[in-house]
């Protein structure tokens, strides 16, 4: 299969995707949610926010959360997973973000702490959510495909994404992908959906980074970006016709 | 794809592997190594041997190594892994392992710190082995699956293998599918080339086996088997037609 550039699920998408920049999609949202000083409220790993027809949409232009099932208002709810709700509060500053017991909303320290003691690779799964979703890439779950995150190039209706993602912290040994068999494994899996597998290594370089207890760690992150495929000789031959090569040797291939 | 049973690899096959039970085909083998007082010689992580034509074809039958290109004698040159050469030699008694510089053969313990030097996992992939064919399984590497070790019921040529083996270290909190990616990654890569995953976690229950620096730490060594798949909601109902139970309902399933 061939995995080179993006694989539109339809006939004329590319063009509606390239009308379409999703970085202006996301500054919409982002003004939208800054005007109507909209908030959210953490539900364990998640937070959850009440959007009006406008919100909704552009939240579901974005691709940030899932819709909940939900009947009888004019309003949507949506469950933002940790990553994109840190991402909209502390990166694009345009949601509030609460707990539902307690009307002072935590400080970004304490948010930031409870992500953490929900999941202790927070930080470093942050790190990477952020890199992409500031490169304007969509950033979805990649669970169901045994990795951390998948990519899209635009929104998930569009196109399908073109990378599994995992996540890693730089210098641990047990990290995934660290065995063989793992990495044949992961490469294995990733090729049978036509995925390219992406590791993203998150580097601490500074004293806060191996600190990791506030979002002040993420200026020491370095995020290393590495793609990992199967070689296939085929691909590697010079580019010309095997046809041609084989006339050469006299020969058929 | 239905997993249940073995895949044959063609009609009749099925027939063949019964009227020529694995355990029978071995039986020749450690029989006739045994008689000739073949001997196998170290080179790195694997051991070299040099067969006789039956002694070849038995080790071939009994999917022990593989043959190594080799032209200009009727003896054919075998390279077998360090579990296969370990089994022969340790378990059923009927190989010498000798050092290619040295003419005095290493001990048990001698053999065993060697390859545990050559792999530290050693004692535990020993066992899983040994667990395996002991129980007529025939056992080959699985890295080009991503696993540890492919099973098959009879002789590769006859059947697919029906599981992909991963290996652990019970407690080791580092171990393969410790995280829910790696499972799930592990879970598709199997589904998509109809294997059933078979974890072994080799359990140690007493101080022999906490030492592992000899054989006989595999006295001590318990082995939990256990098979893991996807829930297919569709397997799990009554078992009944779903036509039936359709009528019943009044409504199309």
């Amino acid at each position: 299969m061939d995995l080179s550039g993006p694989r539109w699920k339809g006939r004329g998408f590319a063009e509606i995707a390239n009308s379409n920049p999703m970085s202006r999609v996301v500054l919409q949202l982002q003004t939208a949610l800054s005007q109507s000083g909209t908030a959210a409220f953490l539900a364990g790993n998640n937070a959850l926010l009440r959007a009006e027809p406008e919100i909704a949409n552009l939240l579901s232009r974005a691709a940030f959360g899932r819709e909940v099932i939900n009947s009888g208002t004019d309003n949507q709810i949506f469950q933002l997973g940790p990553e994109e709700a840190f991402y909209l509060s502390h990166s694009l500053k345009c949601l509030k973000i609460t707990r539902d017991s307690d009307d002072t909303p935590p400080s970004e320290n304490e948010l930031w702490a409870y992500l953490k003691s929900k999941n202790e690779a927070f930080p470093e799964s942050y790190m990477a959510y952020k890199h992409l979703r500031s490169k304007n890439w969509v950033v979805k779950p990649g669970i169901q495909y045994g990795v951390d995150f998948v990519a899209y190039r635009h929104h998930p209706a569009l196109v399908h994404s073109e990378y599994a993602v995992i996540v890693v912290r730089e210098g641990d040994r047990n990290s995934r992908l660290s065995s063989m068999t793992d990495l044949y494994c992961t490469l294995r899996a990733c090729g049978s959906v036509a995925k390219t597998l992406l590791k993203l290594s998150i580097r601490c370089c500074g004293v806060n980074g191996s600190m990791r207890d506030s979002p002040d760690c993420l200026e020491d992150f370095d995020v290393d970006e590495r793609t990992i495929t199967r070689f296939i000789p085929a691909q590697s031959r010079e580019d010309r016709d095997l046809d041609e090569v084989a006339m050469e040797f006299g020969e058929k291939v």
